[in-house]
C-alpha cells in the first residue's frame, strides 16, 4: 500500500458536506439550525452522529461533562484529538460547529482504511458538550469543565430564562454538575488537539482565501466605562458651561481605533452606550459605554488597556467629568503551538497552494484545551459575509472540500509528529 | 404727588418675597413645589392668589382657556400686560412661575396706589395656565390658546399616564377645550407684554450680575439622527472592515461643540443615545442619537441645522454607515421688541447699575405672546447654581427684590410708553 497516496483516495470531502446537508435538515427549521445544547434536538443529533460513527471500530462514551468520545485505539496510547461541537446557537448556522465534527468523523473513516483500523497512534473525536452557552449564557461548558477550567461556584448558580439551574439542566440529561471536572481524566493521554472551524469574519474572505492557520485565541479584556457629568437644561446653558458626559465617550468612540491600529493585530470595540437622563433637553449626566479589547498578545492587551484608561480620564479632565472602570470580564490569550501551526500551513500550501496566519477573534474549545497544556491549533475556512450564528452563515461547497482534504493532511501529519515522540 | 419718587415709595418687595415664602408653606412638601396644573394644590393656589388681589379695585376673570386675569381698567383702554404662571412641575421650585406673577401682583398695587386706582393706560395682570406642560406633556396651554397658535388636533389626542385626555381634564376644572381658542379676545387691547423670570441657566451667575434683559427666546429644531451600521463580531471583525455605527454618532458629539462656536450664540446638545443590539460583543449596528439646536436668529438656526446635517453625511460616508433624519419638534425664534428690551436695560441700569442682554433658551409664555404681535420683552433674575425645575432652585433674597424694583420701572416706563401711543 502507498501510505502516500492513501489519504486522498480514502477520504470523500463531498460526504461530509452531504452530510452537512443532512444535519441541516434533521435538525434547522426556517430561522435556522435549532440544535442548543441539552435539548431534544440535540440528543437526537448526537443519536445520529453515533449512527454515523456505527461502522467504524470506535469505541463510544460520553465523559463526566456530557461530552462526548469516539476513540480509535492505535499503537501508541498517545492521542491526536480532534474536536467540535454539536451544538447550535438558536437560529444559527448549519457550519459552526458540526462541521468540525464532521470532517473529523471523515477522518476517522480515512485513518480507520488507511491503517485497518489500528493506526500507529491513539485518535480520539470529541464532541464537546454546551460550546455555545446559549441557554445559560457560559460558553465552552464541556471544554472548560475536561480542562479543569469551569468555575464551579459560579457555573453552579447559572439559569436560564425559565429560572431552571444549570445542574438541574445536567441532571435532566444524566450529568451529575459536582463531578463534572472528572471528565478531566479524558486528556491525560491526549498529545495534540486539532480544531476546524469556520472563521465567522472576513479576514480570509478579504484575501479571497479559502483556508488560514490560526495562531491562537485572543485574549480579552472587557469593561463598562462610565462617564458623570452634570444635567443642565439644553436651551439655557452655555456651551463653555457643560459637563457633557456624552462629549467624554463620544471621543472614546474614535480613539479606540487609534489605539487598535497601534497595538499590531488587535481590536477594540464600544459594544453599547446608554445615557442618562437620556431626554432630548438635557445635556447628558451620565454615559455608559462598554468597551471590548482583544489582543493576542498579552503584553499588547495590557497596553491597549493601558492606553484607553489613560485617554478616558485626558478625555474626563477636558470635559470637567468624572469616569469609572468597571472590569465585566476578562481571559488571557491562548497562542497555538508553534509546531502544529507550522504544520497547519504546509497541509493547507499543500492543499491549496497558499496559507494565512491569522488570530482567533472568537473562543473556542481549543482554548481550553490548548490552556490545559495540550498542544493545539486550528485550521479556519473562509466564511461568506463574515457572518455565524445566523441562518445565513455559509461557506462555499469547494471550499467546504478543500477544508476537509486540508484538515486530513493535517491530522495526518500531527499524528505522525506524535508517532516521532512530538 | 412726585410721580418719580412714587415708585420706590410705593412698592415692597419684600412683601413679594414674603408672599412666595408664604406659597412656599402653602403647596410644597419635602421634595419641592407641587402646584401642578388643574390639581387641587394648583386651583387651592388660584384662590390664595385671589386672596391677595382681594384688596385691589381689580375685575378677576378666568378666560376659555383657564387663564386668570385681574384687570385695573385706565384711563386708556390700551393695556399694559403683565404675565406669569403659578402652576409648577411636580417637585419643583419656589420661584419659577410664581415670582412673575407675584412680583405683577406688588406692581399692581404699586401702580394702584399711585395712581388712586386710575392709571393712564389698562393695568393686566394674567396667571396663564398649565405652562409647564407636565402633565400632558405640553407647554405652554394657556398662552398658546390664547395667542390662537394651539394645534387642536394634537392637543385634543393628548392623554396623561393614567390615561385622563385632555379635553376631559379640563372639563372637570370647568373649561370646555373645543373653545379655548376664544381667549384670544383678551389679547385685543394689549399693547405691551412684560414677563419677569428665573434664568434657569447659569449666564447671570457667571457674569456676577442680578438682573438681565432677555433678547427673545431661542428658535429650537430638534431632529433624532440615526446611523445604520452592521453589526459584526468584537472579536472576529478587523476595524478596518467595520461599519461602525457609533464611531459616527460619536464624532457627531464633538462637532457640534464646533457648530455652535461657529453660530455667534447658539447651543447644540445630543441628550440622548441609544445603540443596537447594544451588546458588549457585537460593533454597534444601529446608533440613535437625538440633536437640540436653538438659536435666536432663524438664519443662523437654519445654518447650525444645515451644518449638522452635512457633517452627518460626512461621518456617516467615511465609516460606511448609513445616515437617517427625523425632525422631532421646531418652533421659529421669537424675538423681542426693540423699545421694549431697551427700556427693561435702562430699568435693569437704574436700579442696579449694570445689564446685560442674552437669549432666553428655555421657552415662555412671552414668545407665545411675542408670536401674536403684542410687543414684548422678558428680565431675567439670577438663578442660584443655574437650576431649576428642582427643590434646590433659588436666588438671593436681594436680587428677588432687586427684581421686584426693576421690574416696575420697566412697568413704569412701558405704561408711558404706551401712553404716549408707543
Amino acid at each position: 500500500m502507498d501510505r502516500r497516496a492513501a489519504p486522498v483516495n480514502l477520504l470523500n470531502p463531498q460526504r461530509t458536506v452531504a452530510e452537512l446537508r443532512e444535519l441541516r435538515s434533521l435538525t434547522a427549521d426556517a430561522n435556522g439550525a435549532q440544535r442548543v445544547a441539552f435539548t431534544p434536538t440535540w440528543v437526537r443529533t448526537r443519536a445520529w452522529l453515533r449512527q454515523k460513527l456505527e461502522g467504524l471500530p470506535v469505541e463510544i462514551h460520553t465523559d463526566a461533562a456530557g461530552n462526548l468520545w469516539a476513540t480509535l485505539r492505535g499503537a501508541s496510547p498517545k492521542e491526536l484529538v480532534i474536536g467540535g461541537h454539536m451544538d447550535s446557537v438558536p437560529n444559527g448556522g448549519w457550519l459552526d460547529g458540526c462541521l468540525n465534527v464532521m470532517a473529523g468523523v471523515e477522518i476517522l473513516r480515512r485513518i480507520n482504511a488507511e491503517f485497518h483500523g489500528r493506526p500507529p497512534v491513539t485518535i480520539r473525536l470529541v464532541d464537546w458538550a454546551d460550546e455555545e452557552g446559549a441557554r445559560f449564557g457560559k460558553s465552552l461548558f464541556g471544554s472548560s469543565a475536561c480542562a479543569g477550567d469551569l468555575d464551579m461556584a459560579e457555573a453552579r448558580k447559572l439559569k436560564d430564562r425559565d429560572g431552571v439551574t444549570l445542574p438541574d439542566a445536567l441532571k435532566a440529561v444524566g450529568i451529575d454538575f459536582e463531578h463534572v471536572k472528572d471528565s478531566g481524566r479524558e486528556l491525560k493521554q491526549a498529545a495534540a488537539y486539532l480544531e476546524l472551524h469556520i472563521e465567522q469574519g472576513p479576514v480570509l474572505l478579504d484575501l479571497d482565501l479559502p483556508l488560514g492557520a490560526v495562531l491562537g485565541t485572543f485574549g480579552v479584556e472587557r469593561h463598562a466605562i462610565t462617564f458623570h457629568g452634570q444635567a443642565a437644561h439644553s436651551g439655557s446653558t452655555p456651551m463653555n458651561r457643560r459637563k457633557d458626559a456624552f462629549l467624554a465617550a463620544g471621543k472614546m468612540s474614535q480613539e479606540i481605533y487609534a489605539i487598535a491600529a497601534r497595538s499590531g493585530g488587535g481590536v477594540c470595540t464600544i459594544g453599547s452606550c446608554t445615557t442618562k437622563p437620556g431626554i432630548v433637553t438635557s445635556v447628558v449626566e451620565e454615559c455608559r459605554i462598554t468597551l471590548d479589547q482583544r489582543h493576542l498578545d498579552a503584553a499588547a492587551l495590557a497596553r491597549m488597556l493601558a492606553e484607553a484608561r489613560s485617554v478616558s480620564e485626558r478625555f474626563a479632565q477636558e470635559g470637567g467629568v468624572r469616569v469609572a472602570w468597571e472590569r465585566l470580564w476578562q481571559i488571557a490569550p491562548r497562542p497555538f503551538h508553534p509546531a502544529l501551526i507550522g504544520m497547519c500551513d504546509s497541509a493547507i500550501g499543500e492543499t491549496c497552494g497558499k496559507s494565512h496566519r491569522l488570530p482567533s477573534g472568537p473562543l473556542h474549545d481549543a482554548a481550553e484545551i490548548s490552556g490545559a497544556g495540550v498542544p493545539t491549533v486550528m485550521m479556519f475556512v473562509q466564511s461568506l459575509h463574515g457572518i455565524s450564528h445566523n441562518k445565513i452563515e455559509d461557506t462555499r461547497e469547494e471550499h467546504l472540500e478543500l477544508c476537509v482534504r486540508a484538515f486530513d493532511k493535517l491530522a495526518d501529519k500531527a499524528m505522525k509528529w506524535i508517532a516521532a515522540g512530538s
